[in-house]
């Protein structure tokens, strides 16, 4: 029977990969990871030089990425069959497969998808991995929460009213899937009045990470690994340096 | 110059620790942990067996932890103190310490304070760690965040009707700080309508994991380290099997 080990493989650099998703993907005779068609793939980028030269690899393609909505009827229909297939295609497969996933696999991780569909049927454990988002609060040299501080994380695909209400209500925010709803993203900072404490993380711990005030960045202009971070500041035992 | 390296340790399996601060734990020649008094203390707790046996170990005892209210001058006196004095004592040491930390160490850790301290005066390192809150999701088994759901960090210490309003706002929470609080988190939770979907984990990942529905939980008995969570169920491509 099959087994699916998920590996969690945290924000990108290598060093932050947990000892057992190390292991795990060094000694993987087959390994299966998803990326967009005809690019290399980011949980595949972080494990370069560490898969057996012997490893069978299966590329897992989205069929679509941005040419549809992502609420459109056919988006939803082609990803479900994406999902679909390759969740018959792990579970044929002779012996144990582990699927790479960037972060942590059960936060916001596409291979929940494949989970929801095997899960029962065949072997599954799941290892948790850094998130993208402390790779990116790490990455600008400060603190994300403090004492009762509320975190909040959104999604940049969220309405634009969503995200400025939510935006008020928190005291902390991470907002991914940034990409090209930044524009929004901003313009809700600014409504919240939060824009001049946001900071844009571009792949954060990956090879050129970039960090930012996100009132000096053009908004027009920001990769699919992008975080916006507002630190919180809690209440704390004064400094009497 | 003294240097500190702080390690994320992650949420209590050692084999969760990130390859960067595994390194860093077995190479130490000196180590400092938090700890209450009279506790072995939760951090040093995880890299028991990894220390070299000629390792100077440090205990930061906390001087107050529940003895005072969290919010009266007093305890932040004493701890304001305390994380002077440390944070003095640490950059006074010959040569690099090493300070271990449960998760995340810029996620509601108590490093913080001496990050804050320190910063500027000597050289620090931070290795993020995975979160408390990622082990404890893991532990039951199910995804925390799917689609654009919206994931609310909440702290048991929060006054009651700020843990309502924001658990009524959020897809998916997850609920810090638990211990003496759970009874609030649970009222909370119930005017909130969302007390039957909400899990307790304690000492997620560690020895003595317990995960339970907290609605079936006797919530006067919680240890310190426990988290709820309740679980979003997002937009997502149906599943056909
Ligand atoms: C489908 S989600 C996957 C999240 C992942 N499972 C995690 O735990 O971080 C993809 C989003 O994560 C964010 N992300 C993940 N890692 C990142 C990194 N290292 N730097 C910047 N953004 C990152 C981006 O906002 C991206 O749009
Ligand atoms: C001061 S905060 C430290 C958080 C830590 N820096 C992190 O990243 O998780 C302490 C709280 O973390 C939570 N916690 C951390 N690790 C945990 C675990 N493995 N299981 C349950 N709760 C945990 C508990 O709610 C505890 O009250």
């Amino acid at each position: 029977m099959a087994r699916i080990l998920c590996a969690g493989l945290g924000p990108g650099d290598p060093d932050l990969i947990s000892i057992r998703s190390d292991r795990a993907v060094r000694g993987a005779t087959q390994v299966a990871y998803f990326r967009k068609a005809g690019r290399r793939g980011q949980a595949r980028a972080i494990v370069e030089g560490m898969l057996r030269p012997d490893a069978l690899e299966l590329a897992m393609e989205y069929p679509v990425t941005t040419e549809l909505p992502f609420d459109s009827p056919e988006y939803n229909d082609a990803l479900a069959r994406f999902y679909d297939d390759w969740a018959e295609r792990l579970a044929a497969l002779p012996g144990e497969v582990v699927v790479l996933c960037e972060g942590d696999p059960f936060f916001y991780g596409s291979f929940m998808h494949l989970y929801a569909r095997l899960r029962g049927r065949v072997e599954i454990e799941v290892i948790p991995g850094i998130t993208g988002m402390a790779g990116c609060w790490h990455a600008t040299g400060t603190p994300i929460t403090w004492g009762d501080d509320v975190l909040s994380v959104l999604m940049g695909t969220l309405p634009e009213a969503d995200l400025v209400s939510h935006m008020r209500g928190a005291d902390a925010l991470a907002i991914m899937k940034t990409g090209r709803n930044l524009p929004k993203v901003r313009r809700a900072l600014e409504t919240a009045g939060r824009l001049d404490d946001a900071w844009l993380i571009e792949r954060g711990t990956m090879p050129g990470q970039r960090v930012a005030r996100l009132a000096e960045v053009d908004a027009e202009d920001c990769p699919y690994f992008a975080i916006v971070i507002v630190h919180g500041h809690g209440r704390r035992p004064e400094v009497h340096q």
